[in-house]
């Protein structure tokens, strides 16, 4: 009689705002999907503006090692409004992105029925954007001469190497070959003409090896209008890291919020943990108020149980999540009752 | 008796695509909304693709000098699929703004009565947005080194002054004072750190001049989402010149389309003219078919007419304009036919 069942050890990140009050049912969800198929333990790290606050650290080399240990990490989010913006997001939510070689920042966007979207006719909206995640204008370089007088200069570097741009190109065309095969790379080619030229050559090429797959081009601000007037139209958007993180914050509204987008950090080998998050931000002003919905919290669970090979187990969740939305998608309920109200569906 | 009318001349340059068929009647309005005001003299440029694969050239030195010693500028529209992204926006348009000390790009976005939004509640949205015009990552800097290879590393750089910025900075504040009073900062200061709190700084600063004027913060993937869910809660918008691009097309898309918004380049001083123009495309896909809108191209002639001072007349044109959305908004028109209809009210 087999009744092995695997082992993993799972890094929890509350981090801030309504990001503590969310995790928790992404773990409860997590724990219960994987019922009977896989055994997780979990290693909780007090990390974010609290801990900032107490002792100064971010991100203490031990605690990251740990980290890097682990087989995947249930994040929160991170951002506190007492702290000068960028100290936690840049020492603790992109170092682990950056340093776990989190190549790719998966966000799906979908329109659940029961969900009302702001547009008048949002058609069928079901598509991912594939977007870089350890480069472009994210990577910290740059600086600033002669600060706090008139004569001060800010600078922001983007940099982009083929190295990055076709690995994260490649994932792409692999997604879209699991879907309907189109690809729309997102750029401002016209105007950022370096990085843009090379990210639409590198499309091209590794195209040539996908013959089934379309690929088009739109201009970053093009794409924020079809993102409104058409975004049925998608299918994998691919783009760099600035452009991804803008683009996934519209389409979060299009599909009627932040609070149903969850997304996947993927680590380029197997040598450190994938990271997985829903994409909103900490919210400091509904933050402890038992208001947030843990729904992308408890998909980005779902993301989590994919990335380690338990499809049945995830299609627990969005089935649990799917049914939830659509008979409960537009009642006002607390943090709490939604996480209930889902797991008690699965 | 003085019937003396003040002299102008006016460069106009239709460019590629739409920017043909929409600035004639751009003009045609600035003509009859100017009658028994202003005189005006045409100066007329033949720059873009089909001159470009013509001989070669883009911005000839001493066109560029004719273009300087005129009033204002007219443009269409720059852009063509044949010629490589870049090369016609960088050489003719952007090298325009740039030379010309075009620090404000100022673009107001309205929901005329008449016109269908995409959004299902878009309430009373009336906001015009700031974009800096001189800086940022559109001041080409950059480059690429092994380019072709797998080791190719490509680079785009974000250039921002205090110069630059604060004087932006202070035109948005005095349009503030006219209008509903607030303004929204928007950039990305958690990851793009030194720019962003140079940004915020000058903001905080300059805001202590004008005790009257509001201000607050937003980072950039947040405003797309208030611009689906609450854009009527914008006044002023005061941003950079990459995410002033984005949030324009953006905001274009929500009030029913960029076939409506026109925008300006202000000249830092008089040295050089300013420049207005439509903020859509050249439109390859549609062009020389008789069916954009040169509503916006016509928007883009009241601005015009605004800036050097003729409020009279540029309300003529607004007063035409509004009155043809609202009762033809909604009906197919080829450009021509809009043309007449708005000319015929004036
Ligand atoms: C908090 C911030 C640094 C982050 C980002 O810009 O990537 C967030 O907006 C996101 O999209 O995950
Ligand atoms: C054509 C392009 C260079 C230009 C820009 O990015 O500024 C256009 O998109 C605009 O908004 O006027």
């Amino acid at each position: 009689e087999n009744t092995a069942t695997k082992k993993y050890t799972i890094a929890v990140i509350p981090g801030d705002g309504i990001g503590k009050e969310v995790t928790p049912w992404a773990q409860k969800a997590l724990e219960k999907a994987a019922e009977g198929v896989a055994e997780f333990a979990y290693e909780s790290f007090d990390l974010g503006a609290e801990r900032y606050l107490r002792d100064g650290s971010i991100l203490p080399e031990d605690e990251e090692e740990r980290i890097k240990k682990t087989d995947a990490i249930l994040l929160g989010a991170v951002g506190d409004p007492r702290i000068k913006a960028g100290i936690l997001e840049r020492g603790l939510l992109l170092k682990l992105r950056f340093d776990l070689d989190q190549y790719v920042n998966l966000r799906p966007s979908k329109l659940y029925k029961g969900v009302t979207s702001p547009l008048a006719n949002p058609g069928d909206i079901d598509f991912v954007v594939v977007r870089e995640g350890t480069e472009g204008l994210y990577c910290g370089a740059g600086g600033a001469v002669r600060r706090n007088t008139p004569n001060e200069v800010a600078t922001e570097v983007s940099i982009n190497t083929a190295y990055g741009v076709e690995r994260v190109v490649r994932y792409a065309f692999k997604l879209a070959m699991k879907r309907r095969k189109h690809i729309t790379l997102v750029h401002k080619k016209n105007v950022l003409v370096n990085a843009g030229d090379m990210w639409q050559r590198i499309v091209d090429k590794v195209g040539e090896e996908y013959p089934e797959v379309t690929h088009d081009y739109s201009h970053i601000d093009a794409a924020t209008i079809f993102l409104v007037s058409a975004p049925s139209k998608f299918d994998v958007i691919l783009t760099d890291n600035l452009f991804g993180d803008i683009l996934t914050d519209e389409a979060g509204a299009v599909v009627g919020g932040v609070g149903y987008s969850a997304s996947g950090c993927i680590n380029a080998s197997d040598e450190y943990p994938s990271m997985f998050e829903p994409i909103h931000g900490s919210a400091p002003d509904i933050a402890g108020q038992n208001k947030a919905n843990p729904t992308a919290a408890i998909l980005s669970a779902a993301m989590l149980l994919e990335h380690l090979g338990f499809d049945e187990a995830a299609q627990r969740i969005h089935k649990a999540v799917e049914a939830d939305i659509e008979e409960l998608g537009s009642t006002v309920r607390t943090t709490d009752q939604v996480g209930k109200d889902i797991l008690a569906r699965m």
